[in-house]
C-alpha cells in the first residue's frame, strides 16, 4: 500500500453529527488517559512510600485575535512523569493563503475546522521511554484523519520496541492488513532527523489524509491507535517504572531529549503549523521536554 | 540608512590575499577572545578559591562528502561560563541550487568561499548575560562582509543595555555614522520570536551584505566589531560574576534559555543554512545553551 495522498481524498465532507462524534471521542480518550497516568503515578508513589503523587492541573485556552475555537490542557509534573501533557483542540477558521495551498479541498473555500489529541510524557526515569501520541480530524470541503503513536527510549531495548510495535500492528491488522506496513515505514520517515541522520525513537505509525469514503471505519481505526497507545504504553511504563537508574543514564536522557527538541522545532510539521497559524505556544509547546541538555 | 540589499552588491570580488588577510584575523581574534576569557575564569575561581577554572578545549573538523574546508571550534565548560564555544571556520564548495538562487553572485558560477568566527557564551550566573558574536566574510563572484553582536541577560537591566549598545555606537561611528542606527535596527528585526512576540535579548547589531566597495575599509570595521564586543563583554562579565544569585533567579535562566533554543533552531538562517549544507552539526549547534528547561 502507497502513502495516502491528498489528491485521492474523496469528495463530500464530514458532517454535524460526525464531527460531534470524534470530539467527543477525543475528550473521553483523554479522560482515559489522564486517569490512567494518575493511577500510574500513585502506583510508583505508594511503592516508593512518596507523598502527593503528581495530578493533571488543566488549562482552557481560546484562540484570540478573532480566531474560532480553543482547547483545554492538562498537564502533570509527578514523580513518574516530569512532565506529561495531554492536549485536546476543537478549532475552526479560515486557512491564510499561504497554507490553503497546501491543505485539500480548500482552494475553492478556505474554511476549516479540526479537531485532535495530542499526548507527550517526559518520564523522570531515564529507563522509561518517553512517548507521543497524536489523532486528529481534519474537515475542508474534504476531510480526513490523521495521527500516529511512537516511542523514544533513551536506551533503546528490543523488547519494548517488539511490545509497542506488535501491538500497533495487531491494532492496524483488525482494520486493514496493509495499515501497520505503510504506516510503520511513514512513521521512520517523519521521526527522522537529517542533520544527525538518525531516527527520533524506535518509530511506531503516522499516517495522515486516512478516508476510506466510510466515516465510521476511519473513526474506528482512530480510537484503536489511541486505545492501544494507553494500553501498550501502560504496560511499557510498568515494567520499567520501579527500576533504579544512574546519574549517567539520567545524563544520557537528558542530551536524548536534546534530540527530541531539536525535532519538534526544526522538523515537526504540527510544531511549525501551529507556530505560523497564532495557535496557542503554551499547548503546542507542551511537547518540549521539560529539561535538557545541549553539553 | 537602508538595509544592505545584495542587489546592491558592486561587482568584483575579493582577491586571494584579502581572503588571506580575513582568514588570520579571525584566527587572532579567536585566540584573544579565548585568552580574556579564559582569564576571567581564573579571576573568578582566584575570588572564590575554586581550584581547576575552566580551559578552552579545541577540536579540529573537516567538512566531509567531499565538501572543502573544515574549522575548529574552542569549547570551555568553566565556574564561570557553563559553557562557551568559539569557532572558526574557512569553507569553500558550490552552491546547490536550491541555495544559489537565494545568494548573491552564484548566478553564472555557484563557486562560494566563506570564513568566520562565531561566539556563543552561556555562563553559570543568570545575573552574567549570555553573549553572541558572529562576523564572516564570503566570496562568491561577489563579496561581502556580514555579522553583529547581540547580548540576553536572563533578567534585563539598563545599565548592561546601555554600556553594550554605547560601545557598539561608539565603534559603529568610527566607520560610519549612520551604521549603528541602522545595523541596531536590523539587529532588532532579526533577533525577533513572532510565536512569542518577544526579542530573544536586549539587542546589539547585525548586518549583511557589506561591501563599501573598499575591502580594507569593510576590514577594518569587522575587526572592530569583534574588539568592542571582546571589550564591552569582559566589563559586563566583570559587573556581575561575583555577584550571589538565587535558585529563582537560575530557574528563570534555563527558562529564558528555551527561548533561546527556539530562535536558534526555529528561525536562525545561519543554523538553517548549516544544517542543509551539510555542515558540521556539532560546530553548528555549538550555540545551543547547556541546560535548559520547558516547564
Amino acid at each position: 500500500m502507497d502513502k495516502f495522498e491528498p489528491k485521492n481524498l474523496p469528495m463530500g465532507t464530514s458532517n454535524a453529527q460526525e464531527k460531534l462524534e470524534v470530539k467527543n471521542w477525543f475528550q473521553q480518550l483523554r479522560d482515559r488517559i489522564c486517569y490512567s497516568f494518575e493511577s500510574l503515578e500513585e502506583e510508583l508513589c505508594e511503592h516508593t512510600n512518596t507523598s502527593s503523587p503528581g495530578k493533571f492541573v488543566p488549562k482552557k485556552w481560546i484562540r484570540d485575535q478573532g480566531l474560532g475555537g480553543g482547547g483545554k490542557m492538562s498537564i502533570m509534573h509527578g514523580h513518574l512523569f516530569e512532565k506529561v501533557g495531554v492536549n485536546i483542540s476543537t478549532v475552526h477558521g479560515e486557512f491564510s493563503k499561504e497554507f490553503s495551498d497546501s491543505i485539500p479541498g480548500t482552494r475553492d473555500n478556505s474554511a476549516f475546522w479540526a479537531t485532535g489529541i495530542s499526548v507527550v510524557a517526559h518520564p523522570q526515569s531515564p529507563l522509561v521511554p518517553a512517548v507521543h501520541m497524536n489523532t486528529r480530524h481534519i474537515v475542508t470541503s474534504k476531510s480526513w484523519f490523521g495521527g500516529g503513536a511512537d516511542l523514544t527510549p533513551t536506551i533503546p531495548n528490543d523488547l519494548d520496541a517488539k511490545t509497542f510495535h506488535n501491538a500497533l500492528k495487531k491494532g492496524c491488522d483488525k482494520h486493514n492488513p496493509e495499515y501497520y506496513q505503510c504506516f510503520k515505514d511513514w512513521c521512520r520517515e517523519y521521526f527522522f532527523l537529517p542533520h544527525r541522520n538518525e531516527e527520533r525513537g524506535v518509530g511506531g505509525i503516522f499516517y495522515d489524509y486516512l478516508n476510506t469514503g466510510t466515516f465510521s471505519s476511519d473513526l474506528s481505526f482512530t480510537k484503536t491507535v489511541g486505545l492501544t497507545f494507553l494500553n501498550v504504553y501502560t504496560n511499557i511504563v510498568r515494567q520499567h517504572m520501579q527500576k533504579p537508574w544512574t546519574e549517567k543514564d539520567k545524563e544520557h536522557q537528558l542530551i536524548k531529549r536534546g534530540r527530541y527538541a531539536e525535532f519538534n522545532l526544526l522538523y515537526d510539521r504540527g510544531t511549525q503549523f501551529g507556530l505560523k497559524t497564532g495557535g496557542n505556544i503554551e499547548a503546542i509547546l507542551m511537547s518540549m521536554p521539560p529539561n535538557v541538555k545541549w553539553p
